[in-house]
């Protein structure tokens, strides 16, 4: 019985999307793990820009940092 | 010192269905391990249907799925 | 299909607190929000002492600090 | 840059097949929605059969009552 | 490559306070763990004030519980 | 009263260095948005190396292929 949690940032995951996401990772357990589906939890939190950092900046912030010509 | 999370799909769940189930699970840490409820938290997350999956299916999918004739 | 995680420090929960934990927040669910205790997960945590921190301090300190006379 | 985060109670995946789970879920999230693999994380968490509950008891005692003639 | 999850109340934090709690927590694994900033991750979460609870009730119920007079 | 997770693979921080990080992350909380410490908890997962993937690996395994002259 897993339970896993997806956190990716907000832009622009379709719901067929998530949906393919589902599909892939009870695979994925059911296939490696021998997992029953039927209590295999797949959580996806998508998680606004501002609210993701990496790099020590919000996502966007540090995107852009990598752009910059040094 | 408890964190507790509960995560269940949105489906109305309303404010008094919450704070029953805050004052629920802190009753029942303060019972079971003499924990301090000054110092219990309680965080309960509410996800879209179309982010939980189960069964490899996004939920409403999947409850759909139940209730055909085979 | 609620998923609860339950955090607390390693201080000596035993298997049949864990298993009051399990059936009481369960029970909570299915009573408040109706919910199907055979998709309720409950997974419960435990924190050694030096992981877990509050007012600043790991939390065996932070009680001793209580203690102290002023 | 994703954030995968995978609960399974404990009973004996191996390092081969939590490599095979990194592998699969990376691969799921570059396929789906094009993520960068070298910024998706995937964490696995092993959780002993006492601290995971389902239908109001820990896992063991539950896949037992499944199996009791009624 | 350290994920670090921020959760508080939603009660009005700023993109830039949300962007300086990300660099102060980056900064801090840096300097005490050596930890690579372009693999640390900073995820915060704004939680509902009916959606967190502490000392058994929701946390505005809960602040204002304290401000009575006994 | 925040709750602040912070994931690390384990590979020796020390007791002090968990205090440290503690000290740290709740200063910064206090700080930048005058959170009270006393509601402040911050709880540390270690996480063993081999259940902590990225770039599709385990950490080690990635950690190698990046050494690998091409």
């Amino acid at each position: 019985m897993p339970y896993v949690n997806i956190r990716i940032t907000r832009d622009g995951a379709t719901p067929e999307q998530k949906a393919e996401l589902i599909r892939g990772v009870t695979d994925l357990l059911v296939r490696v793990l021998d997992k029953n589906p039927a209590t295999t939890f797949v959580v996806i939190d998508e998680v606004a820009m501002e609210d993701w950092g990496v790099g020590g900046l919000p996502v966007e912030d540090y995107n852009r940092s990598l752009e910059q010509p040094s």
